[in-house]
């Protein structure tokens, strides 16, 4: 058992997070629920701020698409950490939290010219241009609008990280990006550098996500170095910024390592300047993306056992009442997590269980073969490092409501995202009049 | 090319369905956008009940979390199928769009006490038990609502059918059903036996989905006449009503191959016929589930085309304006889909290209190397078979809307699901006060 952030087990042998005692929030705001640890989160935003920012100047921001809410916005702001959002609905969601907008970078490999509209009417801080097409659209539509935008070109280096190791070459085959190995990153940097309403600051990559391996952070800066190098050498234009991405690992499951935050900043940002020495180049501003890592580890989901199915010799099923429209990660991504029963943490594993969802699907399985104390129906099963990509993800399948979400600190729950209800199921279904309240005997139809 | 339903080539060159053309219908309603064909739709349903209850009198049951709405279910009540739920909010649809309540069938491994007395409240026609836990907690609240509970009990019976083979035994490692090898079958009927608020009409089992193998349902049925025997051997109950599930393959890819309906009607009521007569006993009701056959084939998807990229010698990727969001299946199952170019469709095939969706993810893929005519940005990139399990299943991921869907039918679009707005996605989000407006001075708070 690995209790994170503030998690501890209070005197009812209950799990504990944000000092609220997590059978109570269960009851209160009822099941399946996601509770995000607010210090947990904010120490996790500190740690990289600390580590970048504090240290070397560097900015962080933090993944919009891992988990966004408004209340998340304000936090992420309060930190003093920048913003990725990737679609118009996530730089919605910043624009309506008051987050600076300088400080919001916009990905995606296919924005809508509404989205740009969006980005440029609202001064994002810089556009992240993916490839030729969408720096054609952009440079348009900035005409139109008679607006001047600060853009990073998105590169393919050729590195692909996976969580225990990475690949150093060759890896050109992606949806995301200007090859560099093949010109292309080039001619787009010559089309930005001639381009009038597009002002090109730097480069931008990413590698991978849940990444342990932290030498290859330092491949992908020599990579990128050594095109801002050839840029420079090519069209003498020195690129003042350099996001090198992130994907940070975090801890799931048993055998997940997180690397320290201190080390990471230390290989980014010495082979960075190292580069620029080599180079004889300007260090550049560097940016970084923590991903997964700040939320992350910072929520847990709740869940209420229901029933509970023994097939003796072969396994026995817990069903919860959540599922894959919750927490789609075990069924997208075979990923695997760890639970715990939150009103028995004191109690000695005595059986192997699996977890299942309640959706109507074989495939609805969240967790297999967990060591846990016997658990009954009723029982509150709290599922950690849950806090990205499970209520972003999330979805109405079976027509289930997403669970509600409450910001804990201090002994004190306050909801942050409301919990659905049957009515917003339906909220944008219509029945045309002709197929209206015409309750037909059947018969006579045909 | 396989043109189903109402979809035609027009005079432009345009894919029409519903005798709408689908460039149009993009420019009115917007992409990405799901396309439901009524005719097809409703001659899918027809097939069924023509083969099944009409020929037979067996129950045909439309899978709600295939695709339900409250359009669907005004359509499917009047083509006289009854309606598979697997959850209150799919109960909720029936109810509010005055689904007859008789011809519900309430399915699902772990139905809370909630869904279960809205279930009673309403008069649901069947609830399909899963297992003895659902058993006693279904008893106890019908007492308390001193009401009688028609109940079919799911059954796990060994079988289980892919694509397509079969796998004749042993498959007993399910979340879902009670075990008849085991022995937990005849338990759970002995105990549905002894109870007073139950009232226990049949047996239910599903072998799998997405089948073109008939044989697998023959045999499926022969395994539960066998134990409708057992049963009638050991307690003298003949089980009146047997649901035999489904989950018949449609056309998605090149070598899927639809089964006539008629043959697995004539398969599934003749096995049940023979059994019945072997072991003289009464023939019981039939009720099958058509599974994906009556929806799949009948919806389609239209994009608009955006950005695209070609990374010579490596690959074209086109992206377009939806995602994994409008349509996890080729990320969570590796679906394959085939695509057209809906202003193209007279064109030849000049290149081989893939389909990236817009999330920021690089799994985010829809189909890869298809063949199509050359595509250009705003091109109308339509993705037929996608009325089952799209939309049902759809995210706001990437905080992406969710499609608007509209109903076609001689020529006229009705909008049956309004398109999400950035306001649905934030309507549930709050900021506790202590958070709200607070734009400090960064410098000031550290």
């Amino acid at each position: 058992m690995k209790l994170q952030g503030t998690m501890i087990i209070n005197d009812k042998g209950h799990l504990e997070i944000g000092g609220c005692d997590t059978v109570k929030l269960a009851e209160e705001y009822g099941t399946p629920l996601y509770v995000l640890d607010e210090e947990h989160f904010r120490n996790n935003c500190r740690k990289f701020y600390q580590a970048f920012t504090k240290e070397y100047g560097a900015e962080v921001l933090y993944a919009g698409k891992s988990l966004l809410t408004l209340a998340v916005c304000r936090i992420i702001d309060e930190e003093g950490l920048g913003l990725d959002v990737v679609s118009g609905g996530e730089l919605y969601t910043a624009i309506r939290a008051n987050f600076p907008m300088e400080r919001v970078y916009f990905h995606g490999n296919n924005k809508s010219a509404e989205e740009i509209r969006l980005a440029i009417e609202h001064n994002v801080g810089r556009i992240i241009v993916d490839n030729l097409y969408e720096l054609e659209l952009l440079n348009k539509i900035a005409a139109e609008m008679k607006a001047t935008v600060k853009i990073l070109l998105r590169l393919t280096p050729g590195v692909e990280a996976h969580t225990h190791e990475y690949i150093k070459t060759g890896h050109i085959d992606s949806k995301f990006g200007l090859v560099i190995e093949n010109g292309q990153a080039m001619e787009g940097v010559r089309r930005a550098l001639e381009m009038e309403r597009v002002e090109l600051c730097g480069f931008h990559c990413h590698i991978g996500s849940q990444i342990f391996e932290l030498d290859s952070y330092g491949h992908a800066a020599k990579v990128m170095m050594k095109f801002v190098n050839k840029v420079k050498e090519e069209t003498g234009f020195k690129a003042g910024e350099l996001d090198l991405g992130g994907g940070l690992g975090i801890y799931y499951y048993e055998g997940d390592e997180p690397q320290p935050v201190e080390r990471y900043a230390e290989i980014v940002i010495n082979t960075v300047k190292e580069q620029a020495e080599k180079y004889n180049l300007p260090m550049p501003k560097v940016m970084i993306e923590p991903g997964r890592s700040i939320s992350g580890p910072a929520g847990i989901t709740l869940y209420r056992v229901g029933s509970i199915k023994e097939i003796p010799g072969v396994r026995k099923y817990v069903a919860v009442d959540g599922s894959m429209g919750d927490n789609p990660r075990p069924a997208l991504y075979q990923a695997k997590y760890e639970a715990y029963v939150a009103n028995k943490m004191n109690k000695a594993p005595e059986e192997i269980i699996s977890i299942a969802g309640k959706c109507c699907e074989s495939g609805d399985m969240l967790a297999w073969d967990l060591s846990l104390p016997r658990v009954e129906a009723g029982d509150i099963l709290v599922v950690p490092a849950t806090g990205a990509y499970t209520y972003s993800m999330s979805s109405n399948y079976n027509r289930l409501t997403r669970p509600a979400m409450v910001l804990v600190k201090d002994g004190k729950a306050e909801l942050i995202v409301r919990r659905e209800t049957y009515a917003d199921l339906l909220r944008n279904d219509l029945i045309p009049d002709r197929l209206k309240k015409k309750v037909l005997n059947i018969a006579s139809v045909r």
